[in-house]
């Protein structure tokens, strides 16, 4: 391994809002430089770049030009700031969020390059909910014909993923559909430019595409959506690629772009919460990696299949290969505080929070940490944006239960926090009651800064928690599997125990705090299912959306 | 009537803050004058005056000097401000907080005069709550042995009235309850003061003092509560005087304190909320007046005895004579809109209120007037500071139900004032379900000023709303009491009719919004079925409670 200190590989995360270059070093995964390229077209929902065609509401699409501009920005920056020799860079390596999916000729260029005034033509990012309602008749007609890769998928497929929003190209935009030599993750596409290689790698197969023991959705189950979908998967890919694997060897233009040797290794595309897990050396069975942020992503490779109710998905191979991978999430979490903060804290608590050069973040989590448990006299349900696991259901939301006029910011706000390990016990209690053990929880994102948050999981979760050592563990994720990709370990879970690494009993559940907190739980349990079948939640959202379409009058 | 125009009569509203007098024609019930009395020693709550002696939680109390100010300065610049001869007044009304009591000696001297070191010895503000426990006694022992009284109060007696206050005072000071020969209302003891005489109204006795077929509580049961509580009736009056009764004549140094003729006619007291029935000119059989402000309160005369769930009591000849009187209440209205200003409306709002010269308040209230019934998605129990009808629970504790990430300030603030509509028509209802029909809605108090509020109401009463003329209400009614006990009418009813007003359909219900708010009422009721119980309330109060005291760990 000896040569490892010398050799380095890179890992880019693909975002949200931008793309992040890490440079690691293979023998020991030290980060030794990193640059950030912010998209410049970031996130488009109002109407298309450069022009006046307006989209409509909950959709979300990207510009592949910026994810271009990210090998060609931040990637030769990392280098620089490493201060290492370009030469010395054996490995290339790349997470994407997902289902980010776009059309394609056969040769991969982007419809949105060649008919950029046409809203399909463009890359759908994760979050276009807009084929909502394609994606409800999926389920139906799995549900109904007993479609057997459903239950991998805790019952329901997301308007989120590949066939839900290839669908809706079809219906709303036929000629863009037929254009669509191809319909790719983004986490694939890029791949393919940096090798010139089309691939499909097995997780965004797996949770994204429905692909299932060795299969998509039949062309039958396709016809009977819509007689124009039966050759959909045409356009998918039919031969997958393990994670870790060798996609390609980077090509000359590509080489232009980051500034890196021709001919380096690149790893099989990959999903940004997965791979966070190799970066947290939390690839062994029961290992359940939490990625909290705005929302919660729940990975755990597991030796066990089993159907767990409301679960995101499993995949064999999905995490590392050889086992299964489970994926769970929690669709509020880091929002849920951002919207109490940005609509429901007065403005004295602004002022005192400046006064002390405190975020008001800072601020109320500093008055909460002071409260014993349950004095707020509080219990919320934490589905204001709805529920994934394990109820999935994005019709639900939030409850607060127990206000009275002494009822402070920081005593709601410390019931939202709760609320959502709450949550996250569900998830884990129902993995273990569906016979998944779940042998340790392991914290990375952005949350991991807030020490009291981080404490309420440990007491309501009533076990230690251990934390990621990176900062950037998605980039650092990505920089493990070029590692792999580049032959200088024989697995993921050999290069994730040399290269990533996470702090074990970081926090350590109290037993007196776990024991209010079981009493609160109860209270929690019992609201969770009172409200959880959504007939009053459900109700609210159609009186809602019948006023929102004017069916009744303006008051007063 | 023609001497009517030229002769005045005085209504002083004694409330919780400070005292104001108001000059009204005898002949036409125009309000010619008035003047407000801040209270000096304003709530005592923490502290005696001038001494250190803390008080404990849930303690209020108010000072005798506080109120013989108002009738030495207010009553006076009232007679000024009108710009009348004091000759021309032929009478005095007054009402008061209920139920506010105090102990004195057999001649009415206050005791706060003579140990004001002793809290005890104090005037029990309506609003002192340290009694719960003692008021749980008597409604545990009541409901036990079947006593008769219970279900004229709905079930439950409150810890703001005369026998939970009186058995505290045994309880927890003895020296001063043995030392109280007198223990009485304030809206009595001002009148003692007036004339020189005792005397006991039928509304406070009623309501407040459990006077009920002819007597009070036994003797029997107010031994099984304590011995030393046997001969408590024995402080309180024997005979009752009807309202709008003459008690007797301004003596010589009260005259000399309002600077009005001795020997005017003085009034029977009274209680606030039950003379604002005669300001409205609403003193008929279903007439219900809710005197909305921080609380609601309702008052409604009825040929009708019954027992309605909830209710706060009903009193033979309470509010007029010959007629059955009934109370009901909401103990949370204008202090939940308040608590929410100040606790969850962001600096923005405030903001954007202040550049537009708008309250917070005005503010969204705009905001939300603009919304469409239901289109914020939430529905809310409007139970912050607990629910009095029809639940009788003080323990409850507010829900809100249906945020999103979408979720904005005037939806909650829009939803709350609904919840409160709610509230009011489940009183209504639960009146019609028990055989006393309400005829009509009369709204009197500081909420009037709401045109969408009120509005709201219209819209889920599903009946139009009158309301009341006078800005003066309780004022205006002790006034029009004064008139009867001069003479100058030959009943409430009669004096009303020509010095009160309401102006009737102010507010009309919207049939479509009617049919909207129908569907959230529901969703409303199904809520109050479920929390109401007090299961999760009372074990999140319960929890609250015992962290409170200490018997969990302090969190992180």
């Amino acid at each position: 391994m000896n040569a490892n200190n010398n050799t380095y590989v890179i890992g880019v995360d693909f975002g949200t809002l931008s793309g992040r270059a890490v440079v690691v070093r293979v023998g020991d995964g030290a980060e030794v430089g990193t640059a950030v390229h912010e998209y410049a077209h970031r996130v488009i929902e109002d109407r298309l770049p450069g022009s006046e065609v307006r989209l409509g509401p909950d959709w979300a699409l990207q510009s592949p030009q910026d994810w271009l501009d990210v090998l060609r920005t931040a990637v030769p920056e990392a280098v620089a700031a490493a201060g290492i020799d370009p030469a010395q860079v054996v490995g290339l390596g790349t997470d994407f969020t997902a289902c980010t999916v776009l059309p394609t000729t056969r040769d991969g260029t982007p419809l949105a390059f060649q008919t950029p005034e046409r809203p399909h033509a463009w890359p759908k990012l994760w979050k276009h909910h807009a084929a909502q309602a394609h994606a409800d008749r999926i389920n139906e007609l799995a549900a109904r014909r007993g479609e057997s890769w459903l239950p991998r998928y805790g019952g329901k497929i997301s308007s989120e993923w590949e066939f839900a929003k290839g669908l809706q190209v079809l219906e709303e935009d036929p000629e863009t559909y037929g254009r669509a030599e191809r319909w790719i993750e983004a986490a694939d596409w890029i791949i393919w430019q940096l090798t010139g290689v089309e691939t499909r790698n097995v997780c965004t197969a797996g949770y994204k595409g429905i692909f299932q023991d060795g299969g998509y959705p039949s062309e039958d189950f396709l016809a009977a959506l819509n007689p124009g979908f039966s050759g959909f998967v045409s356009k998918l890919g039919q031969e997958l690629s393990p994670l870790g694997g060798l996609a390609g060897r980077l090509t000359a233009q590509a080489a232009e772009w980051t500034k890196l040797p021709e001919g380096i290794a690149i790893a099989v595309g990959n999903v940004d919460a997965h791979v966070t897990s190799a970066a947290a050396d939390a690839v062994r069975p029961g290992q359940m990696v939490a990625i909290m942020g705005t929302s919660t992503c729940h990975v755990m490779p597991s030796d066990q299949l089993a159907e767990v109710p409301g679960m995101c998905g499993v995949v064999r191979d999905g995490i590392v290969p050889g086992l299964w991978g489970y994926e769970a999430g929690q669709s509020g979490v880091g929002d849920i505080f951002a919207w109490f903060v940005d609509n429901a804290v007065p403005a004295s608590y602004a002022r005192l929070a400046a006064e002390r050069g405190q975020s008001v973040h800072d601020y109320l989590t500093e008055l909460a940490a002071g409260q014993r448990v349950g004095q707020h006299g509080l219990v919320a349900l934490d589905w204001h944006n709805g529920n994934r696991s394990v109820l999935v259901d994005h019709d639900l939301s939030g409850v607060v239960v127990g206000q009275t006029l002494a009822t402070r910011p920081e005593d709601v706000y410390r019931a939202l926090i709760e609320a959502t390990a709450f949550g996250a016990r569900v998830i884990v209690e129902t993995f273990e009651a569906s016979g998944v053990p779940v042998a340790e929880f392991v914290v990375a994102g952005g949350l991991l800064k807030n020490h009291f948050l981080m404490q309420v999981y440990a007491d309501v979760l009533r076990r230690p928690l251990s934390i990621i050592d990176s900062e950037q563990g998605p980039a650092l994720g990505s920089a493990i599997h070029a590692a792999v990709a580049a032959g200088a370990y024989d697995d993921i879970q050999q290069a994730a125990a040399v290269m990533g690494a996470r702090q074990e009993n970081a926090y350590v559940p109290d037993a007196d705090r776990a024991d209010a907190y079981d009493r609160l739980y109860a209270e929690y349990r019992t609201l969770h299912d009172y409200f959880g079948d959504g007939r009053m939640l459900h109700t609210l959202r159609a009186i809602r959306n019948e006023a929102r379409e004017g069916s009744a009058g303006v008051s007063s």
